[in-house]
């Protein structure tokens, strides 16, 4: 009985440990008209689909989605996939000391040690009509900020997802300010804070960092659109500058650049053009240190659909 | 003498008559160092370049843009254009009886009866929520409501042309609510009259109904999410229900379609697919009836930027 | 034992009822070697993969598409799609007053009363050469016209969907002649009337109005190419004037506007321009009321590929 | 006193000789209101606008276009392009021994000899029905056929040229049909000579083979609908099989390849795909061919737009 | 028991024969954890899916891809498709007397041949630096000419297909030559020779002709790019004239044409204009051939991807 | 008399200073026939056209481009455009003690400087390879970097920006660096100084900075091919690793992202996506500091086409 992660599972094997429910439903068999449990698990390192076959009486009830159980079974090859099918399996107790967060790919930091260092940019603002306006957003959207991702499948998918993108940026955004001193500091770190926190409204997340569907509101007017929305209730309550609103706006509204992607107009200002580059590197380095991570030397990565499908090549001399 | 309208000018006749100073512009001659005025003069149908090539001392002082004069000239020809070359002038009198209004393109209703018209349609609505969302923004733009054009050079860019626009959507959306009657013509009807209206803020316009430039803001927002940003205060200060003020932005937001033309959605609901197809034909029908209205049967009209650079021809059948 | 519509069954019912068979094909078990009858099972509301797994005698030779059977059996869940295991079959018979037609979706309009106000269009229009055109090929194409859908899957793929696609066309290009009164009310209904009637020759449909192929001349010219085809012989069969033939035949070879949509010219007269936007506004309207019909208020309809794959919201204020 | 060709003219000498009139129009000065006449002169090499600054009575009435003139004059330059100053001018006279055709570029060969090849051609098709579509159509064009250019300014806009193309692109077709020898010969042949046959109804030229405009069904259907047409007459007026008429139409119908140039559908038969490439080939051929004459080796022609705006590289290779 | 090629199998049927293995992998059985083995076979007319479900002890191990066997078996129709079950299977024997070659699709000359006559080309050859580069450059790659496809799917995806594609432009070449005769030959020829010559690093395959996947540098710098650097360090050891380096360096840049199909220049002169072409024809000359072998006159071939997705029509006028 | 810079002429002055000649002709009037002189004069803030109407003999051949001439004048404004009357000019003396290089936009520090700091990340590389070919591409190309501009039209079109780009890039990745530190510094830094140093061969620049016109090779391979060449060369020339030459080649054939801006392939190394950014970065951070330098705060500047023909807004924030 082998305790691998499922990006180690083999056909032929057989299993024991811990695993998160994704998604779990109660099914009929074709062949003979009984009931059976079909589930996708998860853990860190990835996904796979389990069947159980004999249910008990009520056993269907018992598992729900983003629980943990223990299941021991067998890893076969089902049409070129592996399956897991399921010989025991029960939920989590208390006294099995695990947490579900385990289960979850999440962001590298803690999320108060981001939200403060994010905080302290806010602090250093000296423009007050922005740092007013971002430091309100900021705190109003606290709570939820503590665990969404920064998307629902793309770069930064994962728990606390947003704030580490932000983070991230913030730091990338202070040290170009360095090498292109004209930019106004105030204005940039403002736009990367803002540029993508109404994600909090156009998904749906639960607190695991899992996104299950887009917001009706999300669906109609999409995230830059509620942030623009969101910005000027805030701007209006608190009397800001007209030019400073306007400015934080047309950060938000034209950081994804290209009408295609959502954005009516380019960047008209040096910082909302800084903006929308440091969002893209910082995205684009996510997805090839996540992609590469299991590529060895000499090889290439998997093709990811958000690097336009490319395949990243490891070379040999990064040994 | 002869008291020609603009368009029926041709090289070698002379002209007398009363025309609108589009603009003036002081120069020095090549030549011999010498001032002249360079101006554009226009009336309803058309415009021409003139020139005053002898100026009496403060003469360069007394022309001023968007007044009238009385012109005394000769038509030459040079470099394939029409000139007037002026032998004299002076500034129209209270007692000759002109109007600037009547030197400008206008739309071929009085402001008062199609802000009426439109009054009339608010008046009907029945959800509570867009009637006053609606009617507190048409109240808030009246004035200017009253001269501006729909747009800086494409289809209405006449004064009182964006009322104009708005009417005949409203008729023409009413008499297709008769065919798709599923439609909600509430919010039909709210999406016709808020769709352009922060054109308004998008454009400065002057009273004569003519666009001189783009404002900051319309630059880098665009009339698109400014009308988004007033609906969104309008709807927070009557605590107007969620779906409603979201369904109007979002009518607001898809109504040109594609993104490249400033769209990031596309209609999602039916009143907003209905509101495209009803501004875009209100375009067209206009451009190509004001387009086609010289050419002779048999012929085409000029190319029209505004229709894809498209000539329009008027057939045979028509007369 | 329950007689549902199709769109009503669900996973562990029975049922019995009368189904019209789509398709029917005899297979080979992969396990056994034994042969079983693979059907595609429809009534107006959907359709349905079922399987009769034992065969008696000479049985594999007694169903036929588009016939009627009588069927009782139980659904399954088969890989997340339902299945009807039949239980007992037999061919609908006389006696079961059950009619094919009322098993494929169809207009809501009949044939004749359709043909019968399209005919008036045709005997008001002033133009003779336009009138006896337009009368000669609608005659032409009565039989057919009578069950072809306007499409093999699209907008109006329903029986006698040509004619409720024309018939709408007219009232709505009907209302818009009040509102933009230069139109040339023969030109356009023409226009209507001929823009798509060579799909009659495009596709091959049985008299279900259900399409099955594109026909090699449909496949190889196009209904665009081939409806100027046929106006050219009529034209020229009546010595009709030039300038008619030619301007039908620009509204034929416009009408879908874009190049890459089959138009190698865009409309150049206003006629041509309106026919464009009438066709549109049809099958959009048509396809939105189509897909939201089951979609519950507050909720998004399905995607819909001749929608670019949009959902459509379903607004809770339309209840 | 120098007889050059137009394209030797250099600013500074004085010049004598016959050139062709392309334009002329009377204009009168802007600084001293007399009349002028405005010329563009023309011969095989080139043109070159032309001034006559002193009229003598009547003198504006005596000059045609699409005559020849005897020219004495100085090349002066103004904004960077040379001007001829005409001092004496009069029109050619019958003992001046000057013909007009020697004034435009010409086909290298006589319309006589390639109306024979392509004869050949014809009176060798094997199939009956495409033998005698196609040999009437050439017959019926046969007087315009002597003088059309295959284009108003692109690729063969010569005097004869369409002619010319047509002849061209039958030789590379008998070649190639060599090494892909399972095209059926008849039909590649029918295709190139009707491919582009409607050019002489879409474009309106006169015996010198230069083209002033469009005509009106030329706008409204262009060349390749009015060349389907054609054959479709054509073929019913014969009774000629379904097929060949269909497969004739095909070939005119595809051969620009891409809808954004004409071609709402794509070739579906070998002998298509080969005539869009005989066609494109022979275009680019003719057109760097052209455009390189007078380059030197080693340096690169100027840009043409007919090949998307390139210049062609003349290797030193070449000498 | 029958002799047949895999395109004439059918379901229910049984079957012996001699077939390459393309691919096997040992897989377990869902149902009862059974080892089976799952084979792609093929022969010169195509491929089938097969199974072997009893293994006897080590059987397993026995059977490796591009080699053949003896197979006993029926056809079955699973979903939808052809799957033969194997009955009994074992290796060819020297005894059998059959080649591995003759289980992959071939060009119809022996490598030798063509070898020869592109040699023929070389030598005719006028320019010293041209017939060097090209020569060296040919005889470097002779042994790997012998069996490499021109490509990995689409068109002289077969053995020796590089060599045919070569041999074939060649001969057209020489064909247009006759036509447009200011083409410099040796430039032409060597475009010809040299365009895709770098396949051969870009792709890795077996001697049978099949290509398992692309090389790293293939993938990282593409064959346009790997083949420009080639020809740079073969003109460098000769110390050839820059000129004549540079025009073949372009030509094989420039072939693809278009940007998006991996050209950065478009053609500058006037043979890699027509090389571009030449191409292009063979390559679809070649599949329009292959794709409509087997349809019957008046039916459409299947749907090729690298024809666009067309299908062609085999006319019935053909028989 | 006033000294005043180019960008700060207007209408009506009268000016004297040292101006440098950048093109000069001489041409004839049309009135008289008389020769002047035709100027473009520019300084480091700008350029006008002058005219010297009235010329001594021989005057002609006195002034050259790229030198400097004291001039006195008058600025007229002739068709919207200022222009230079000159009165009195002659050439400057070594006693004027102006230098050329002051009259020529160019990179604020001295190339020595650059150089060196650029030597010192070549200096620190870890591998051999990449340090050896990097440091001889460098060595040969030092006399031309010194003066090289980075484009002829767009970014760090100055003398020494080529240098200039380089080391604001290699500042910047340094910087990113810090924060993505799984990136190789070796290769970005290696791929910043290659990526453009083949425009030394793709443009002809004089020791002033100033491209008059692209090469022959740089029309028909362009820079990047041009660099890959060079890199193949010098890799093979001191045998180096396979992998790293091809590395350095694929980031070189990448930057510019887009095939349709000269990349057949897309960044498929961490270094080469990050490349891409850096040079986009630095490019649109000169752009913009550029085109607002004379911007009022509150105002737009002109349009930059290297921009996409974006205005840039200067807040009124940043005062």
């Amino acid at each position: 009985m082998e305790a691998r992660k499922i990006n180690e599972f083999e056909a032929g094997i057989r299993v024991e440990g811990f695993f998160m429910i994704k998604t779990v439903d109660c099914k009929i068999t074709n062949s003979n008209n009984k009931k059976y449990l079909d589930f996708v698990l998860c853990d860190k390192t990835g996904e796979i689909s389990a069947k159980l076959w004999e249910l008990s009486e009520g056993e269907e009830e018992q598992y729900k989605s983003n629980t943990i159980i223990k299941v021991r079974g067998s890893i076969l090859s089902w049409q070129n996939n592996l399956q897991l099918k399921i010989e025991k399996l029960r939920n989590a107790e208390a006294s099995d000391d695990v947490r579900v967060e385990e289960f979850v790919p999440t962001a590298p930091f803690q999320p108060e040690e981001m939200f403060q260092r994010i905080k302290n940019y806010i602090d250093n603002m000296i423009n007050e009509d922005i740092k007013n306006i971002v430091g309100i957003i900021f705190e109003q959207n606290k709570d939820k900020l503590n665990y969404y991702p920064a998307a629902k499948k793309n770069h930064h998918a994962i728990r606390s997802g947003l704030l580490y993108h932000i983070m991230t940026m913030l730091k990338a955004g202070d040290k170009l300010c360095e090498v292109y001193d004209f930019l106004n500091k105030d204005l940039l770190f403002a736009g990367v804070i803002l540029h993508d926190m109404a994600k909090l409204y156009e998904m749906e997340a639960n607190d695991l960092g899992i996104v299950n569907e887009y917001t009706i509101e999300g669906q109609l007017l999409g995230h830059i659109t509620q942030g623009i929305k969101n910005i000027e209730l805030v701007a209006e309550s608190i009397g800001a500058d007209k030019e400073v609103t306007m400015l934080l706006q047309h950060m938000v509204l034209s950081h994804h650049y290209e009408p295609e992607y959502g954005s009516p107009v380019k960047p008209m200002i040096a910082e909302a053009e800084m903006l929308h580059y440091l969002d893209i590197i910082d995205a684009r380095m996510y997805d090839i240190k996540k992609v590469t991570r299991d590529t060895k030397a000499g090889d290439f990565s998997e093709r990811l659909w958000s690097l336009d499908n490319r395949r990243i090549y490891k070379p040999m001399l990064h040994q």
